[in-house]
Formats: C-alpha cells, sequence, structure tokens
C-alpha cells in the first residue's frame, strides 16, 4: 500500500499500548501463567533439618577417624529420607556404612538437609517475569502459597469476516494463536476486550469494510497500511478504550501480520518475550530477496544447520506456511541474505525443536 | 543404589516398548496433535486461478510494452482479492497501474495464484511426524480435511504415594508434566493405561514399598535403581500389558527421574522428540563435577551465552529446580566439564526462549 508506515512505527504504537493490571490466582491454576512480581517464601524450606536418604541418624564427631578397617561402635537411630533428625544427631549414615558400628566418618551435615537450606523464610523463591512450569507450580505447593499475582491472560475478541471463498480458516488460526500466546479468545461483541482483532476485509478493495464497520461502531484507526510483507494491508487503532487491529483475510497475510503485530501486543500482555522462543543462527542455503523499504517475513524450514527459503513472501499460502519451520525477519534496510550467509530464524513451534 | 543399571540399560527398556495404533481424530480438535501419516490434499489448493490482489483483471499480452509513458488503453474488470479470474484474463493489474489504460506491462500470472500452486491433489500436505500448529489446523479446514490420523495422547496412570510430611507436590509436578508431554493424567486404577507412574516410595528404606505393592498387585520389577542422578531408586517393569516406571518421592528427584526416564516413553508414545526442544550450546560459567558411573542431570541457569551450574544434582529441592532454565546430561564415564567448556544445554521452557 502507497503510504504504508514502516513496522518501527507500528511497534512503536504497540508497544506504548498500557498493561493491566495483575490479578490474584490461585496457585493450582497457575501453570503456564506469568509471574507480576516476586513470589517469596513465607517459611525457610525445609523448615527443619531432615534425612537427605534412608539409613541411620548420628552426631558427626562420633564418627571421628571411622572406617571399613577401624569400625567405630555407637548408637544410631534408623532413619528414613525425609524424617526429622532426632535431637543430637547432625548427620546420616548411609545403610551400607552402618553394621552396628560406623564404617565411614561423616563430616556434621552430610547425609542431612539443613533447615532454609533451599529458600530461606521472605526471599523470592520465584521472580517475576516468569512462565510457571510444573516444578514452579509444585514448590508453590510444597511452601504453602495459595495464590499469587500473575499478568492477566489478555482477553482477545475475534471479529472474522466470513470468506470471500471456501471454508472460514481465520478461525481456527486464530484461535490457536492466541492460545499459544497465553491469551482467551472471545467472540461477542458484549465481551470485555483487551484487544480486537478484526480479521479480514483490511485492504483497500471495493469490499473491504473492515476500515468503514470500525468507523461506524465509534472506532479509529491511528495507522492503516504497515509496510511488511506478508499483511500490508493491517492497520492499527482504536476502539473505545481497546485497541483494534485489523488483519487482512488471506490467511497467509493474516498469519505474517497476526507474527509481527498482534503476537508482539499480546504476549507482552501476558507477560510473554516476543518473538516466542530462543532464536536459532543457521546457514542460509538458497538466497532471499527483498526490497528496500518493506520488512520481510521470510519463511523457512530447517534442515540441520541451514535454513531453505520457502518461496517470496506473500505466496503459498496456509500450505506454504506449513512447510515452514520458522522465519526470518528482514529489516526495511536490508535487500536481503546471500546464499551461505548466516541468519537468525524464529521458530514458529520452539518445543517441536526445529 | 549399588547393582544399579545404566542409563543406557534403561532407555533401551523405554525404548522397547511398543507404539500403539495412531487414532483418528476431528480436524478442529487436532491442535498439538502429531500427524502419524502423510495428510494427503484430497484437492488442488487453490481449486481455481484467483486474483492475489485486488485491482484489474486483464489479459496479460493486452498490455505488452505499457507503461506510465506509453499508456495501452484495453478493456479491464475490476476484481478483488480471491475472487475467480473472468474468462480470458490471466493477469491483474493493482489499481494504481490502470486508468482506463494499462500503465504497466504484466507477464501471464502476475496478481494471480493458479490452481494447484500452493498444493496439488493427492500430494502430502503435512508430513507424518508433525506436531500440529495453528496454521497446518487452519491449513485442514481449508483443504476440507474433517479427520485425520494422529498418535494417540498417551493415557497414565498417577499412583502418588502420599508426602512423608508436608504438602503433595507429586500430584501437580506429574501432572503438569504429563500435560507439557502431550499425555492425559488419570488417577483410577480401573483406568485404561499405556503407562504406569508409580511416584513414592520407591527406594530401599524401611518404608518403601512401592515396590511391594507393585508385586502384590501382580506386576514385576524388571530394573531397579538406575544409574542416574537425582532418581536413582526408579525402577521399571510391568502390570499386565502396562509399563510401570517407579519414581523417587523426593520431588527433586521425581523430577530428575521423570526428566530422563518418563519423559523419553511419553513423548515417543506422543510423537514427540525428546528431550523438548532445541538444545542450546553456551559457556560453562563454572565448572561441573561427575562421578564415573553415573549419569548426572546437572541443573543450571542460562545467563545470555552462559550457563551457570546450579549446585550438585540431588540437592537444592523444587527451590533448586525452580531456579534453573535446563539441564546439562553428563555422561557415566564422564568426570563433568570444565569452566570456559561448552556445554549443550536443554530448557526446562523451550518457548520461554532461555
Amino acid at each position: 500500500m502507497h503510504g504504508a508506515a514502516s513496522l518501527a512505527a507500528a511497534w512503536a504504537w504497540l508497544d506504548a499500548v498500557p498493561l493491566g493490571p495483575p490479578e490474584t490466582v490461585p496457585a493450582a491454576s497457575a501453570l503456564g501463567r506469568v509471574t507480576a512480581a516476586p513470589v517469596a517464601s513465607p517459611a525457610d524450606q525445609p523448615d527443619r533439618d531432615y534425612a537427605a536418604r534412608d539409613g541411620y541418624a548420628v552426631r558427626a564427631t562420633d564418627t571421628e577417624g571411622a572406617s571399613a578397617y577401624a569400625p567405630i561402635p555407637l548408637p544410631a537411630v534408623p532413619i528414613v529420607a525425609g524424617a526429622a533428625l532426632p535431637p543430637g544427631a547432625d548427620a546420616v549414615l548411609e545403610p551400607d556404612a552402618f553394621d552396628g558400628a560406623a564404617l565411614l566418618s561423616l563430616a556434621p551435615g552430610e547425609g542431612v538437609v539443613r533447615q532454609g537450606e533451599q529458600v530461606r523464610r521472605g526471599d523470592p523463591a520465584i521472580p517475576p517475569g516468569i512462565r510457571l512450569r510444573p516444578d514452579h507450580v509444585a514448590l508453590l505447593a510444597e511452601l504453602g502459597i495459595a495464590a499469587l499475582p500473575v499478568r492477566p491472560a489478555p482477553r482477545v475478541r475475534l471479529r472474522i469476516a466470513g470468506p470471500k471463498a471456501g471454508a472460514d480458516t481465520l478461525t481456527p488460526l486464530l484461535a490457536g494463536l492466541l492460545a499459544r500466546d497465553g491469551a482467551t479468545a472471545t467472540f461477542a461483541a458484549t465481551d470485555a476486550a483487551d484487544l480486537i482483532l478484526f480479521a479480514g476485509r483490511s485492504g483497500p478493495g471495493s469490499d473491504d469494510d473492515g476500515p468503514a464497520t470500525l468507523a461506524a461502531a465509534g472506532g479509529r484507526l491511528d495507522l492503516h497500511g504497515i509496510a511488511i510483507r506478508p499483511g500490508g494491508t493491517s492497520g492499527l487503532g482504536w476502539l473505545g478504550d481497546a485497541p483494534v487491529l485489523l488483519l487482512p483475510g488471506e490467511p497467509l497475510a493474516c498469519l505474517g501480520a497476526y507474527t509481527l503485530l498482534a503476537a508482539r501486543l499480546v504476549r507482552r500482555l501476558a507477560g510473554l518475550a516476543w518473538p516466542p522462543g530462543r532464536p536459532i543462527v543457521v546457514t542460509l542455503r538458497r538466497k532471499i530477496v527483498s526490497a528496500i523499504g518493506v520488512t520481510d517475513l521470510a519463511r523457512v524450514s530447517l534442515h540441520g544447520d541451514e535454513a531453505v527459503p520457502l518461496g517470496p513472501p506473500e505466496e503459498g499460502g496456509l500450505a506454504g506456511a506449513a512447510r515452514a519451520d520458522g522465519f526470518v525477519i528482514v529489516p526495511e534496510a536490508s535487500e536481503g541474505h546471500a546464499a551461505g550467509s548466516l541468519v537468525t530464524v524464529h521458530p514458529f513451534d520452539p518445543e517441536a525443536g526445529r
């Protein structure tokens, strides 16, 4: 589109959308949510000295000099892993190291987990900005933390224009992407929304009523036409208090615009980094050609440590997207990358490992 | 434990557990599932030539030699992106390139998406072994594929021994890990199961009734005691047709054993690669010490391109796990890694990007 805004201008617009306040959720449903504040431990963990292994609780000084060749008879209490140490004991002999006499010399604390050794009362057990994994949620249970502040899941209202032909592909596409990005998709115009996605009919064509529909609803467009491929007909605006993104209806263009624009905002609202996953630096098997003045999302497939470009950014449709493992962002100022050069690839599915 | 089996022996045992047959699921609920066979396209995509952009449909040969300085008046039909080309037309002029006369010379097919260009009837639109992303599911909708064969989600029965002290941490830990690995957790002994996890009471201590409980139920242990840290008291066996893993009750040991043993089997059953995500090669800031004869799961935190080891593999509990971004596998034959050496880190959460 003529007069298209730069991707940098679009990102500045998106990055200025304010974050809402954190919400408090039960620990039991916090898996996958992102901490909004440090989670301080309410107690020492462990809350007492305990045996790290099955064996015999002893006073370490009583074992001084003991070995298989110089056993030292001493009183010892059988103990199971996890049990509190009896008074006076400060070490645990392994079962093989005691047969009525110590067969091994221990230092105080050997075979013992000390009170507060793992985390001290008041110390941050989990920092802010962490997407909670199963071990984090188990730690919350261990520490007796019942609820904690997290970034709210963005509520994203989808308004999908009926496809010009064929099946509705935009609903499964966008609903799936929103789930990946920690958001909740809603469909009713009455639902509260942190973001509204108008998908389809975003362009300048005679039947492209996206902008008009937004205007008729009392909204406004701040930017319309972004210098990206695919997805150049996208727009950014407001409807009441909610930011609105117009996304193209051609599915590959919609995916491109979602990836370069919407995902950046949705993931920031959810507390997640954009783009997802860790970038991979690989060698380009064939050149990528790009035009000055437009940022290209160049799809590639990965083959070991090589990336193979999959054709022009606006061609190939969903079948072309499905063949890709990730994308290279070719900035406005770049004419592309030569074969053999190193490029940074952002994986579409970081968990898949390719 | 004495007489512990090598991790290689345990992996050989796990890798010999047979895969069940694929199952057929509706495309609408296939997100995140793994294809069990190539998905062939039932039709050309697109199924007809159509306009790639809004503009004017023309016969390309009529525009030969046209430019802004040499406009060629010709008949042209306004067309919107996605619409089928009218008879005789084979190219689409952009709106700016027509004002009653063509201002640009086009080759046949310019501005047009050709029938079958994205995928041809009968060609594989999605290969086997692909975890379906949102764009894959949208492609299934586009191609009119209503159902497809995928790897079944492993049904994993959890039998958690009550904790020796404190809260139940193993249920949220294992349920979360199973969800990540594409499995369904079940709890009733009557539920059909592809795998049974006995968590807790796996060791040789006086109260460790895991092996006895398995034997009393008619099961058997093939291996008990695996040379891994943490998680050395793990066991592998059978109960009827279902493989059984005994996992330690100490949460960090349970996480270690799940990661090195259970995840490998669960993810293979689900069609997913193990370990999850793409490994990262980084520089070790401090040394990792390991013992010959035992495979260590060494937790590390990541700081840019450096990995910092987080203490001995069996120490730190869930709080120690929660501080880690990933792990290094230190094989049996290795005494560890020197500071400054390059190590391969497997991220605990590949999507988090660190």
